[in-house]
């Protein structure tokens, strides 16, 4: 915290797609001397013209700074980029904040180890837009003592998350919160077309939906305690009684041709339990029909 | 408003399972002279001694009061509990509680309004430990003037959401409601289970999770209002490039042993966008896929 009044230090962008070029734009705007690098040169320019320097190679883009932060298409550009360059990043910290998956991430971890290079991965939870606010969440894994280092630097693109020292977590994080957002995005749609086909807007339902949501997040936090303490007691609504809740909604969206196809998956998962003598549990017992 | 600070008003409850009964307990705790009934007499007897009157039947239990909450088992034992009692009921306004379909609900309205009975039909969108929290909704639709006239009383038991005059649409947003709530916890539990294998506690990865569903609900906002506007612009993350992250969802899953039938159907909902040629468009354009 005390270094967050400190003169903004010298940061390096590698890779200027839409989500690159809005974090050397964040860091411009927090008045980072920004170095900035991508293979098509002429990319940079828009950049260039609001303060950042261009280099020519990322060795000399790297040069003058301590934090390289690099945002390209998937790991192996990655290491095609940053292979060549890394004696010219020894002693220095590379967040890699490009999409993979967990074992990706590990590797490249090793990979920045075995060059002296400190090394955070890192997964953006938000799109271009929402670069430099602090409501988005960046989360980052690898080395809580590195983020703590430069969390004055790395908090102008969104809040930093901590999720400890497996590099693979951050990865591993973002494809559970997509997929997570996906499902969310189903559930909505779904009952949006419900109410929709008997009049209702989609912004009016959404309004209710929103609020709604606040009230499930609050039940998920309770059954988080019972997913890590392996019990699931039934105090609140048992999966037995949200059987017959979900016929409700069946009954509806077939009265209404609205694809049911999201719902019956969700009874599937119910029977499961049901069938496994778990029908007396709260719902978070069914965690146990996703590790199978 | 200016009725909030008055005496409160006598009202009557009828069924007292644990939704009923925690009714006529935040109305009591609230100060209201509360009259109840239920099949099985003896159990108002714990509501009796906190100071509820029992009635002996349903027409003398709405004999003294205006306002008359019913909460059973379902839509037939409504009608077959208040038939009897209609003449007492007429001039008072009935506030049906009971879980049913948008039919049922409507069909009911219409049977008060022959009989000259106020109608409000309610969806409760809590459990019975949420009864009398202000955070809690409870959903009314068939007579917004009367759910304003007696909205000081109604908000004791949750914060009363006016869903407008049609009585079927608490019904319809309860079962939407709950099926998004399904989606949400399905969405958790799948990326509780992939986090999981790799050690990540439920309880850490929620607090995460939470945050990020407040994303999740700003995007909502913005794709409501495509729904409601037919255009579906991809500006901000196109179904084409969620097809592509997916893959990682997919992938992370397998490599863990998690069950992959949810985000599956996801990717064949995205797919099914793709092949009407709207793949450059917004997550929102989905809806099509439940329309059918």
């Amino acid at each position: 915290m005390s270094k967050q009044n400190t003169t903004p230090v010298p940061v390096t962008v590698v890779g200027l797609g839409q989500m690159g070029t809005a974090l050397a734009d964040a860091f411009l705007a927090a008045g980072h001397p920004t170095t900035v690098w991508n293979r098509t040169a002429k990319k940079a320019d828009p950049l260039v013209a609001r303060g950042a320097v261009r280099a020519t190679s990322v060795a000399e883009a790297v040069a003058g700074t301590e934090l390289v932060l690099v945002c390209v298409l998937d790991y192996p550009a990655v290491r095609e980029l940053l292979a060549p360059a890394a004696e010219s990043l020894r002693g220095k910290v590379l967040v890699n904040l490009t999409t993979g998956s967990p074992e990706q991430a590990r590797a490249e971890a090793e990979w920045a180890a075995e060059h002296g290079i400190g090394y955070l991965d890192g997964g953006i939870m938000t799109t271009p837009p929402g670069i430099g606010d602090s409501a988005s969440m960046i989360l980052y894994s690898g080395a809580p003592e590195l983020l703590a280092a430069h969390r004055p630097a790395l908090a102008v693109l969104g809040d930093p998350i901590d999720l400890g020292a497996d590099a693979g977590l951050a990865s591993l994080y973002d494809a559970g919160l997509l997929g997570l957002m996906w499902s969310v995005f189903g559930g909505w749609l779904h009952a949006s077309a419900l109410v929709g086909a008997d009049g209702v807007t989609a912004a009016r339902f959404t309004e209710v939906s929103n609020r709604w949501l606040k009230t499930v997040s609050w039940f998920m936090s309770g059954y988080a305690e019972q997913i890590d303490a392996g019990e699931y007691p039934g105090d609140d609504a048992t999966i037995d009684v949200q059987v017959v809740a979900i016929g409700h909604l069946l009954q509806a969206g077939e009265a209404r041709g609205v694809d049911g196809r999201l719902p019956r998956l969700h009874l599937d998962l119910m029977r499961s339990a049901v069938e496994a003598g778990h029908g007396g549990d709260s719902y978070a017992r069914i965690i146990d029909a996703f590790r199978k």
